[in-house]
């Protein structure tokens, strides 16, 4: 019937960590890439036995059995391995497969964090220091060219991504205060906290509920946020001068909400004009300009412009399921009662599977292989 | 960035109907199948709006806007139309468009029932009984021959579809008693009961509770089930000999289930032989079997095999979100204390707004043209 | 602040599993009891830690630690014991209470199935059969005799209470076939399957779809289903003669819905006059006729009368969260098309932790000390 | 049965806009409510029905019909009214009762804001500015002495309720810079959108997804956090001196989550000492001291300590489901990278429909009459 992978595209893909729900995500949408041939699937736990007794929604669609992780068998029947493992276990896999000289694409975050130091600060001892100088933050948005040359891309966390990508824009074109606060407020679905049963995802104790947890700066994914924001504001031009600034003052706080897929990032920033939209100036309208010029080669970037007389559009992560698209809009207040702050609200809705894990893994993969960026990507999300 | 539409595709389709959630789906398909152009969006209320406001997920996606109903203009520039409007409705629409020359595909239940006074008896006056001849009910499973040569095709309801493709195989290959009543107990995701507000999906009067509603013989899909299960078992063999039965004594209850997506179909029925599975005679496995051949031309029929040894199989429909796949699986007793009823347990798994409308719609225009069943119903389904 | 137990109260409780989902349950409904002090709770895993640390919400509300299982150390300052433990590793804790001569209310099903053989074939060897005859069923409904003489009391499960009450006032009033099938298709929220962590009930699995499990025969409530009904039937009047039936053709799947709390049951059965509820006899008035007489004494049953001209009572599950009541409703064919198949469809709603588990317990509780049955059980549902 | 209200009670109370999801929550906390009566429910669209039939989770609690508003009626057989209408509907509602002598506690904005300027620049022309002045805000934890004197009750929003109770302790004990921007986020479940059906609250447009509305300025509760938040700022003792600032620099973002019920406020501050929390001053350790002082009188008021060696607690609106409970918490950075900003996370979780309704429309009626505080609000959350 359906393709159980596509014999006749010419490159062959593996997924390491296909069980989990990153690698269940990849198979989703490797399948329907018309280049690449899915030709391995490694597993820890239960290998020798079909992915479609153990992720019964690809029965039909792809009949392979999961293996153990062998790099000599990989390499032979792969040019590119996706690493769909958690951290600290993904970095040993990734060598071994890199010096098998295959392409890897690794969703841990063992490569992303540029420096050493930094890594551990978060993560403890680095496994493979001496792999993270030829890794590349795998943010097509930001970082296109160098992913197109590399052969180890670290795709980026789920919460980076879509705060990042909100921000970035205001950061670049030195719309916003690079003293003041910033402050990541993100909404998580559950599919992010893995596919590992535990007490605090259980059914009954997430549904009907929602809770924040490691608050301010206690989540790793802070420090990907720093780097990627950083890089963008030593460069930017603010008041006619080079910032300089490579160290920003930012908190995040991630918070579970109960439904499976999705992130909303709500990040608030202090505006360099503290004039409010109504007022000469526009600031929304600057930001708007700002990120549709930022994202014009990126059409999945949907950024909502502010529309006079209309409440300011707010994304919904029902928007994006399944699809590797972020909608990105913003707000400042409307300080009719002269009351301004300053504040700038960025949010970003992203499928946190899609665009915040494989299906950017996948984006990188396109640009990497010199494909349109987003081939394989190119279905409407599933709505409602 | 993404088509619009495929520009180059020869076969242009219009959708009426379109900001419904069957027409959104509609959409959705149809801007990832390869042979059609969608020419045509056309509303009731919102006409002169982009679609992409009305429905802000296919931002990106397609950027036209929502036309009013005028045949003339939709037989300019469509070959073929989708009704997807309320049943009453939908008649003289798919009336005014077959006069025009398009093929229609029909999502309502106004040509679903072959006889006049049928549909009488559940719906009211029939605003056009003379089409009733040649529409064809669109179960390809059941008709693809005559659903390839019409150009008015009825698509069946969400949860007849479910029920008939569950119970089908058994009445044909004459396993269970035709005079014993059938119980078909259905759970459908909430999306089924349309788009339009009312304060029954109201989300917090349905998330967290479960309730049935119009029981035993009080939703018109009763009548659809039993038509085509009426049409099989009048031809059956049972015992050697035609049944020559035509009607069927089936009960059917909905339930609503606190989630967007989905129908969850469990139909009890007697076996002709009363003996359970661990006896000699395997009844499930002549389920299986008489189910596996039944549908050996549809790839996206599932039927999974009782294994010994372990648990019955029963299909969530989580296996099936946003993909055109069934998911079937057979079930009888144990009867290890002796207390066999013969009751077998027919289950089945689908997306209500795909297999149970939309998806199902396209398979059916496929059939129609000419182009392999599934094309553009090729990927797999959304999991988690 | 509030009280961490009725200080002044005479009868001191202990909850023995106290941090699971029904244990949980008891202390959040005994705290509002005012004939009963909570003096005890025991833990397993967890001993030392207060239980306002493992169960958030009682923070404030109760301030004990939790203590290992210490039959002498219980008896000292308890009167009575509730033990909220898994069928198996119940029974050694109960005999250990019973004979320090507290009173018991058990909630695992070790004491509910009166004959040894049928405990066995279910759940394998029973460790201490010698107390099976001085357990009563704890279901009030039947039994509020022998509960308020009993000294061990085997709360019913979660599925037979709200599958034996729907049909038990028509199996009694010999309204139904006996030798027909009896087909008990039950719904649950996910409470039901306790608060060990497992993939099966992680968010993301569970989440936007239903399943079901364990089918016809196949889930140990059956037997409970069995027996009860079972009893009924065999005294029951059926066409001026005692039926004389101790066993009934029963079948019962369980479904697992996207909420976490409820059970809806749909039990179908045939009644004795086949005749819809449009026609002379009206039969659905007969069945709710013969369950408010079944149920006369019970304020929290809830029988929804069938009215004229207005669809049938469907009863919704989100109508009892934390409330100990049962909503009931009846409903047969309108039998307009003269299509009878004679089947009454009898459903109920209930909290599966409440009317399921601890609320009944505490109702077992009541009837035992002399004290008004629904003492402590009388704050309305909490809704929506 | 139970009682259909306590007849021997001597308050009687009468509950305008009965059928609402607020007016539903006071009638089901007025029933446990040992000190009144329930003497008359008033309803709009639905007089002369029962009230079981409307809201069927009452069948069986309260049989009384609804009846329409008439002033005269109302006092005659009630000396306290609750108003659970809409803003600008209450106000004329309020006015006819309050002229009959009774006590009003009105659960609308209609009488929240002191100033009516400040009124009119959020809602429009007040209907009754003479009476504004009589009214009290109806938050206990800061006006408890004037509640228990006054007859027109106005009882807080919901989202305020949550963000003054998290932020009051430090504005009061001069922790924070009253300069710098304090930004709300809030997270509500969707029953906070009232009972009126609309597509944006339509199921399968909400489960699933999460998505902000009314951003920054534009939610009319914003002006009640800056009144009340600011009468506190005003006499606040900050490094020594008199703050003296009315008006605080506060930005508020409400988000829908896919729950029915619980808000969950997360507001963002800079305290005035920027060490964080590992450093000699614990300034989180000063910010629970300052809360704990601040509701030493408030036993429902609970306040999570940081525990050396954990986490920062993060409270869930799981704990406090059909609760007047709030719980509150602080976090401040580790800032082990030397990157403090000085934030501090004030957290807190309510029940929107009990804390920040009903409920506290409860308390304020036991506040007025003398009674304890939480009479009648004494039973433990639903959990889970």
């Amino acid at each position: 019937m359906q393709r159980p992978s596509n014999p006749t595209a010419r490159t062959r893909v593996a997924v390491v960590g296909a069980t989990g729900y990153t690698g269940a995500e990849l198979i989703r949408l490797l399948l329907g890439h018309p280049q690449v041939q899915i030709t391995g699937l490694v597993g820890h736990s239960s290998t020798g036995q079909p992915i479609s007794e153990l992720l019964p929604s690809l029965r039909g669609w792809i009949d392979m059995e999961v293996e153990p992780f062998d790099p000599h068998a990989i390499a032979k029947k792969a040019d590119v391995a996706f690493c769909a493992l958690p951290h600290g276990a993904s970095a040993a896999h990734v060598v071994e497969l890199r010096k098998q000289g295959l392409v890897v694409l690794d969703l841990s975050a063992d490569f992303r964090l540029r420096e050493q130091h930094t890594y551990e600060s978060w993560y403890g001892a680095h496994p493979h220091p001496e792999y993270l100088e030829q890794a590349v933050y795998g943010l097509p948005e930001l970082h296109s060219k160098a992913i197109a040359q590399s052969d180890l891309i670290a795709v980026p966390g789920c919460f980076p991504t879509g705060a990042i990508l909100a921000l970035a824009p205001l950061v670049s074109a030195g719309l916003i205060n690079l003293q003041a606060p910033i402050i990541v407020d993100s909404k998580t679905g559950l599919s992010g906290a893995g596919r590992k049963a535990r007490t605090a995802i259980h059914f009954p104790e997430s549904d009907g509920g929602i809770r924040a947890y490691n608050p301010l700066d206690r989540h790793r994914h802070t420090a990907e946020m720093g780097q990627e924001l950083g890089r963008i504001a030593k460069h930017a031009q603010v008041g006619g001068k080079t910032a300089g600034v490579d160290r920003l003052p930012l908190v995040f706080t991630p918070h579970l909400v109960p439904m499976t897929r999705g992130i909303l990032s709500s990040v608030y920033a202090q505006l360099i004009s503290q004039t409010g939209s109504d007022l000469p100036g526009d600031p929304v309208g600057k930001c708007v300009a700002a990120a549709q010029e930022f994202y014009k080669d990126f059409g999945q970037v949907a950024v909502h412009p502010s529309v006079v007389g209309k409440a300011p559009p707010c994304p919904d992560t029902l928007w994006v399921q399944g699809s590797n698209q972020i909608h990105i809009s913003y707000a400042v207040e409307k300080a009719q009662a002269g009351n301004a702050t300053g504040i700038v609200l960025a949010q970003s809705a992203i499928d946190n599977l899609v665009k915040g894990a494989s299906g950017q893994a996948v984006q990188c993969l396109n640009l990497r292989f010199g494909w349109p960026q987003y081939t394989g990507l190119d279905r409407a999300p599933l709505w409602p």
